[in-house]
């Protein structure tokens, strides 16, 4: 994956008509290193089993010969695997006109900014939080607003419906757990804010128009145990809608499958601003693959959650400068630690050079890390010691 | 693929803060039916062969051991690949750099409006042309206008020259062949439009600054052999993009690969705005396979190229109520046809009817036809001279 040309900077010339509030951007991302042990964006570090990768080959073998044909527009077959995966792994009973898949939950993202948003439309969020979320609402011009998170990174309720009530937001963005912060979110804030949204009206749309309420559950599956999803929530609030994502619990990031769940109403809006064949017949007949395994596409899950939580107690056990590392509770397979980092950007040099990708993302003082396989903790933990220790001797 | 919800029209409630430029809109695209002879969408009516559906399987069962993780955000060696076919398939010499692939050609589109587009820019075409493009300016707020082409579908180079003088457009989209015309765009009218755009100010942008010129090929290998292709243009103009797509010629429209060949800089332009990971690990491998079979892959392209000439001699002997019916120029796999229909919807009704699905898009009085396999001709031949005998006798 290391390339001469991948992790490139731009070469814009300004003759170019870049639109004036690009000018200077830089593509998101995190660096795509060739490094020992990558620890960086929160994939899920089990490959599929065989049986999983045969039942792929053979699905995508199956629909091949047709190839030629444009895949099937609606993915009716898809959606009833959203459905039913929902139904199982969250109770959610919802038909197939109440899931909607894409390229990723980031174009599950975009479609929502472009249905909702807009030049003077607002969306909220509630920061620190997922940074791409600016950036959707730079691409469809929708004004990116913020309410502040507690200090320890809780959803500040009474904040966020002021927020509402104030800046009138058409799209009302929540992250459960939140990322890069991996906070869950409980479920009575997430009904606090949904009744009151349910009354709220929307800067430039017409009377009686309310925000709709999206819940970015990309990490859900690792919250603990017997903790409700928002899709439970669908059928009782038509202006909400869930983001998923194959990428992570699923560990099927590399066939880049989002999908939403919601009101038929919100689905119909974002069939309106979809690309024509959005989802090709080739990624339909991954997922569906995937989607007969689930079991063992999942089946690490659970190992993940007590690797965070081993982890998040050794994390708490270690010092930087004589002060123990602080460490957010996490429900996801991620955690975020440090809080009083002086520079955590030499800190993240430190642990590249020992061969360990980590994130600098989130607030100053912080790092993130995602859960990798045992040997990858083992290394992750023997590197940041001995940076700690460095750090220690102020070398 | 037929099923209750697809093609259903939309159930929005008034509550949902739909963008109030969407409000009453539909999705688009083409009614996608069960019909015996589909000749709609302009695909290629001939299915891979057993040789390319093994590549493709066993390059996707290669990859799917890492689906876990991300894919390459810059798909580096499907960029080679694409680099590669276009020095064999037009002669130029382009680098890694200078190509730039995305789920379909309309999604390399709506990233040229990301990025160029937007409220205050506008966007320039020749119409009658491609229906898809005001949806790419809408979902941008990019405004859209049109200089109109000549009574025979080709370019009116003066109209459009006034044009791009006149409303200062921030991209130029020329279609060579034109969709639904077939209409070729000669080398020269392309050079004098980008000549002219190389000086043009743009609205929405400072001094300096030049519209890109987009030439949207995705119909190009189907054009008369020995002509050029734009991308051979790449090196001396800095401002022309050229959109590719493997749907077409190279029948793999379930794979949804398009692509784009232009500057570094045009290319860092897009970089900027696309989701990261847009292009799935399965979609890479699935079009590096296909590139494996480039020689099969175009193998139908001269038989379709035929079957186009002899189908247009053939229109052209018919009448309808008494007049021979018209038939526009083609560089391309379909042919719009008629001219004079009175009631084009009837006619189209009638064909589908008798199981063959054709198209009613672009001027009114014309339909569009695209070329299918002999038998699929022959049934189209056989349904259509039925249909114009009833018009004949008034039923």
């Amino acid at each position: 994956m290391s390339d001469a040309t991948t992790n490139a900077g731009t070469a814009i010339p300004a003759t170019l008509p870049l639109r004036n509030d690009l000018i200077g951007e830089e593509p998101y991302g995190a660096p795509q290193l060739d490094v020992p042990v990558c620890l960086n964006v929160n994939e899920n570090p089990y490959a599929p089993d065989p049986a999983v990768v045969e039942t792929i080959a053979e699905r995508v073998r199956r629909i091949a010969p047709t190839l030629n044909r444009y895949p099937d527009r609606e993915h009716i077959e898809l959606r009833r695997a959203f459905a039913a995966y929902l139904r199982r792994e969250s109770g959610a009973g919802l038909g197939v006109e109440q899931v909607w898949g894409a390229n990723g939950s980031n174009e599950i993202m975009l479609q929502i900014f472009q249905a909702f948003g807009g030049p003077g439309r607002i969306a909220l969020g509630c920061d620190p939080t997922y940074s791409m979320y600016p950036e959707y609402a730079r691409d469809t011009f929708t004004t990116w607003q913020v309410a502040h998170r507690n200090e320890d990174f809780t959803l500040n309720v009474e904040r966020t419906l002021a927020a509402i009530e104030d800046v009138r937001p058409a799209i009302v963005l929540l992250t459960s757990p939140n990322n890069p912060t991996g906070t869950p979110l409980p479920m009575e804030d997430l009904e606090r804010i949904l009744a009151a949204c349910e009354t709220a009206s929307v800067r430039g749309a017409g009377e009686g128009v309310h925000p709709v309420v999206v819940v970015d559950e990309a990490y859900i599956e690792f919250r603990n145990p017997g903790t409700p999803s928002a899709v439970t929530l669908i059928d009782a609030h038509p202006n909400l809608a869930v983001s998923r994502t194959m990428s992570k619990a699923f560990a099927f990031a590399g066939a880049r499958v989002g999908y939403v769940a919601a009101s038929r109403g919100i689905i119909d809006c974002l069939r309106i601003v979809r690309m024509p064949y959005h989802l090709s017949a080739v990624t339909q007949a991954a997922a569906l693959a995937a989607f007969e395994h689930t079991d063992e596409q999942l089946g690490r899950v659970a190992h993940l959650r007590e690797t965070r939580e081993r982890t998040a107690a050794w994390l708490r056990t270690r010092t930087y400068r004589g002060r123990a590392l602080e460490v957010a509770d996490s429900a996801s397979n991620f955690l975020m630690f440090g809080g009083h980092f002086e520079d955590r950007d030499r800190i993240f040099a430190a642990m590249l050079e020992r061969g360990v990708l980590i994130r600098a993302v989130g607030p100053d003082g912080w790092l993130r890390v995602c859960m990798g396989t045992d040997e990858e903790m083992a290394r992750f933990r023997e590197a940041l010691d001995e940076v700690l220790r460095e750090a220690e001797t102020g070398r």
